[in-house]
């Protein structure tokens, strides 16, 4: 029978203690956030969300096409320079989400005969990014640029490194810096996901490659998503002029694709103008962080020292992570729990999200519940 | 020096007539638009712009995480009953884009070990899906159930035959139910990608899997787009519940991306329930398909019969395609422009959209421009 197979994978997560199901939640959720990804707080901000009703009724529901046929709007034009000057880019491209910025940057800088060289922590659209290109990948230690040297070292010819800045599941930075010198060395490119940076991280939010001093450098690319700190939905690739021309001529998620929804242009653009006038959102996210760290940390708790604003605590299995994130929800605390094949060890957790509006209070009831509910 | 070799791309395409450029549009361009798949002219209906304005004040500027973490609200369950139902099928997953849709109907329905069998003239999406999954793909001559009948007979074990249902470049109909009658003396599962035919094609819109006698089969597979005839962005996929199910569990694009934002949420909803109201809006798509193509051929041009609302016209090369599309532009009329490496034969072409809300003034007008400027 046609997808028979797919009962047998059912069972074995079913053993497993692995099965997925969607929650919805209601517009008035009385739960305390620290599971999503809205570091800055911005996703209901009445600017946000006015920016995206406004881009609708100015601009329609729709991009209506491929940003090479009708999907480019002046709003589209607009975010990218602002997103570009703002994070010390010399220009931007905005796709529909961070995962098709991160195939697309990864496609299209990787040709046949190339080398890619693939941090071990690297998120999935980082990971697909490489099986999808001609490239040849070799996967490095993470956060090592000794494997990274030793891997650039095997290859003649065009090569890029290819990294989160902030690892999604332990909130720990990649390092920046010895990855850019490595890549000099060897004439490679240095190919960035921040994610989990821009917002966060840098001054004023700028992001880790701004922090890095890596912004703007002509072997230096980034991509970012505009649906975490900017509280919106997409993503954009930045880098030098004639990195991002070839990409609107070669990168396949952005050719096939239909542009970003005015809606989410809009709210994204609302943000980043909201975060240039507010920097000190992105250091209260730090702060918060580290607060949340030290605080659960005293608990006894296993929590890992963020570098941003994920914080990340260890679970003993993975029954164990939903039993103690269920308790957490029943004593009105979101958090997010990871699971095999969500984490590349094997090893759950709960994560938290160490949003810039949390007030101490919220932030000292969560490591409450989160202390009074562990397995 | 890093990214080098992109200067000789660049200089290739330019020598080609192949350099792709953005060309951002105003809100209020004065330009007739047959250039957009926004079928039924419900980008900017105003039932569908507040649709994704009150989603937006709602339910804030983003979905703020993966759809198993925050990202999925009522508002996107919603969607995917309404979907579900409208299209026939048990259950309905909603994606950030058509793209992400089916690299994850691709990727989670053909597992190591399985047979693809992808029809030559399918979306760029659709290829991707099958380059990154870990079944073996074959190519089938397009449009050609005793090819893909022969690729079955190669296989032992799961397999899937992909196909889009019409196709984006010409505008042609798979021909899905001998697909189907095919997949099913194989015991293969049928993955079909209803982009364009959502809206325009079936009873009232329904769609060309709807329309085929396959909706809601328990070894069909569709994907849809919110982006083209529903004016929002995003994507959906369609199948049996138990699909659905594994979709959630093992679909990457899903579990990796962030949900869809509330407002395309939103504006998409708003047009369906538009559609649902409405059913003579896809019959009329069709019929000024029909028109176009009669009045272009009556001119002397080769266009394509339309089995659903493109009109495909050839020109005579890359150069003359953008002459012509730019000549029509300069008349005030916006057309699509079809060059490699986005028509699978090499030809290029005009891409004409036989939008519903086209009256018979503008359609002649849109014929008269076509005709005069022709190379």
């Amino acid at each position: 029978m046609a997808f028979g197979w797919i009962d047998g994978q059912a069972d074995q997560r079913r053993r497993a203690g692995l099965v997925r199901t969607l929650r919805p939640r209601p517009a008035d959720s009385p739960l305390l956030d620290l599971a999503s990804n809205d570091y800055l707080g911005l996703a209901r901000h009445p600017e946000v969300v006015e920016g995206a009703a406004r881009a609708a009724r100015t601009w329609g529901g729709g991009a209506t096409g491929s940003r090479l046929v009708t999907g480019t709007t002046e709003l589209h034009t607009e975010l990218e320079h602002e997103l570009a000057r703002f994070c010390g880019f010399e220009a931007a491209l905005v796709f529909s989400s961070g995962y098709a910025a991160n195939l697309a940057a990864v496609t299209a800088l990787a040709p046949h005969g190339s080398l890619i060289v693939s941090d071990a922590g690297n998120h999935a659209s980082l990971i697909d990014g490489c099986r999808l290109s001609r490239g040849t990948t070799q996967v490095a230690a993470h956060a090592d640029p000794d494997a990274v040297r030793k891997a650039l070292r095997t290859h003649e010819g065009p090569a890029v490194v290819v990294s989160d800045t902030v690892f999604s599941v332990d909130g720990d930075a990649a390092p920046l810096a010895a990855y850019a010198d490595v890549c000099r060395e060897h004439g490679a490119g240095l190919v960035v996901d921040d994610a989990h940076g821009l917002g966060v991280l840098g001054d004023g939010g700028r992001g880790a490659p701004y922090a890095a001093g890596l912004a703007g450098a002509p072997d230096v690319v980034a991509t970012v998503t505009l649906s975490k700190s900017l509280g919106s939905q997409g993503g954009a690739v930045l880098g030098p002029a004639r990195v991002i021309d070839h990409l609107v001529n070669a990168a396949r998620t952005f050719i096939f694709d239909t542009g970003l929804a005015p809606a989410a242009a809009g709210a994204a653009l609302a943000a980043l103008r909201l975060l240039d006038r507010e920097p000190e959102r992105a250091a209260r996210a730090r702060a918060v962080a580290g607060e949340l760290h030290t605080r659960l940390t005293a608990a006894g708790l296993e929590a890992v020292r963020p570098d941003a604003a994920v914080v990340s605590v260890r679970a003993p299995s993975p029954e164990g992570a939903v039993r103690w994130a269920a308790e957490c929800r029943a004593a009105g605390l979101a958090v997010g729990c990871f699971r095999p094949p969500s984490v590349p060890d094997g090893v759950s957790r709960l994560r938290l999200t160490a949003r810039a509006d949390l007030s101490e209070g919220q932030i000292e009831r969560a490591v409450q519940v989160i202390g009074t509910t562990r397995p």
